[in-house]
């Protein structure tokens, strides 16, 4: 069986963990990665693995995994499509996926190329979750409860505060898809903690929830990649009330992003060109292995 | 916009909450229901309703929705298919569904049909999340524990046990896949409580689980069709261990089915001509509405 080569674009701290789930994933090969700064101090676990400034360096791409920060990934998808390569990307800004899927829908049709966008947890396979469980039960209300783990949105958000040295957010479930912010924050040096905490309070980010800003010593002793989802409906299937789900998950955040990630790359060569999310793409299309196979043992 | 015309064929319990179902489903109306005995004796709600005995008196029928005993699901479906008429299913007997598929394949491709078999809980939206599971995380082990709840293949086993005059059979999950059986009956006259205890306990149906006989007065009183499922797993994604899902729904167990196949009958319109199990559909065929708007709402 031939395999996907598959190129990384960027590496940083989901492009780590999606090279090392393409070591293990016995359908793919690593076609290389394109960073910035090409081989220039290439860390040391990319010591057999090619690594460029630009993807037309790696000779044939079947597929590009991009793990570039999420407002950059419509322009850094474009140019792939346009080139016949998939690719498949983890942009998590909920509000503007439909916008996304028609633009590069329109280029990876043009290109006879396949898109799969938003490919992460959540948009993701909390996505796949969510729909299942609006089709089986149609009446009724969802909630995704996130936590306790680390925001990298909010993290961000608090670290461009100033007075802010080092941050951490950490979101909390209270439930009801209600959510508490805890931050922890190095205060640089002259500044007041209390008006640094009252400037991340009024923040957009912050100002509708319920945030505590707490001072530490040292930020970093305080982060851990776990993550975690409580989501649940009570619903309505045909006219029988109260129908109870929940679907649950404690999980390494980057871990699980990137094998989705891979499995959205494998899945992008059983679709027809276009763009498109995890919810509508067969389950199937994201196992390796022959499919007799797989629905004897899964359905 | 036209509705889809289902057919509901047979009208025991599944049968019932299917129609129930439909009335509710904005995209549907309902054909008519097939059963044995046509029009006589017609329960007082489906008095709006055709009810004949043979699907070629509903005039067009875009879908047939199978509720008839799962062995008999293939021959019900054959001649449907062939007449150019989508099927659904829930056919259950786990071993046989990839035969089944195949069977049904052949014909509907013939004839231009869609077959979707397998569409309840489990097989059904259970076989979604395992398949989910199995792609975010490709090391581990799966355990689906059902229950509390009646199991309806039990039960009809036990009721042939001679000197059985009502019975019921319960599952209770115990854990990684494990199950206790409990199994309430009514002991006909002239038999000898204990000899009827050991000869279920012997069935093949109950050898290798942990069973409990107990003898009561009314069967009937203790009937409640409420089911649950709780599926775990633990598994690796890419080289991160220790990743932990869970999926647990408490349920009324036929509108549950009912609606699964409802949303079924709906994505069998989505496909190409052939036979599916619910993991090769994408989950937003199963819902109905604006795809675009889907999207915006759930991904």
């Amino acid at each position: 069986m031939e395999k996907i080569r598959a190129a990384v674009i960027g590496y940083g701290n989901i492009g780590r963990y999606v090279v090392e789930t393409l070591r293990v994933s016995p359908d793919f090969e690593i076609a290389g990665v394109v960073r910035r700064q090409g081989g220039a101090d290439r860390p040391a676990e990319l010591a057999d693995i090619d690594t460029v400034k630009d993807i037309r360096e790696l000779g044939k791409v079947d597929v590009a995994i991009l793990c570039t920060p999420t407002r950059k990934v419509e322009e850094n998808a474009k140019p792939l499509l346009e080139m016949g390569i998939n690719t498949v990307d983890s942009f998590d800004i909920h509000t503007d996926i439909a916008a996304l899927r028609r633009s590069l829908g329109e280029t990876a049709v043009k290109h006879n190329a396949v898109a799969v966008i938003s490919a992460g947890w959540d948009p993701g396979s909390d996505s796949v979750v969510r729909a299942l469980l609006e089709a089986i039960a149609p009446k009724g209300i969802t909630y995704t409860n996130f936590g306790p783990g680390m925001s990298m949105g909010h993290t961000v958000a608090v670290k461009a505060v100033e007075g802010v040295k080092a941050a951490l957010s950490m979101t909390i479930p209270t439930g009801t898809g209600v959510h508490r912010r805890m931050v922890y924050i190095e205060v640089a040096e002259g500044y007041d903690f209390n008006e640094v905490a009252k400037a991340i309070k009024a923040d957009p980010y912050f100002v509708n929830d319920e945030t505590h800003v707490v001072k530490v010593d040292d930020v970093d002793a305080l982060i851990d990649m776990g993550h975690g989802v409580n989501l649940t409906r009570k619903g309505v299937s045909g006219k029988t009330q109260n129908q109870l789900f929940e679907f649950n998950m404690k999980i390494n955040n980057p871990a699980l992003t990137a094998q989705v990630m891979v499995c959205a790359a494998r899945a992008s060569f059983r679709q027809a060109s276009g763009c498109y999310t995890l919810i509508e793409i067969p389950v199937i299309d994201l196992l390796p292995g022959d499919r007799e196979e797989l629905i004897r043992h899964l359905v």
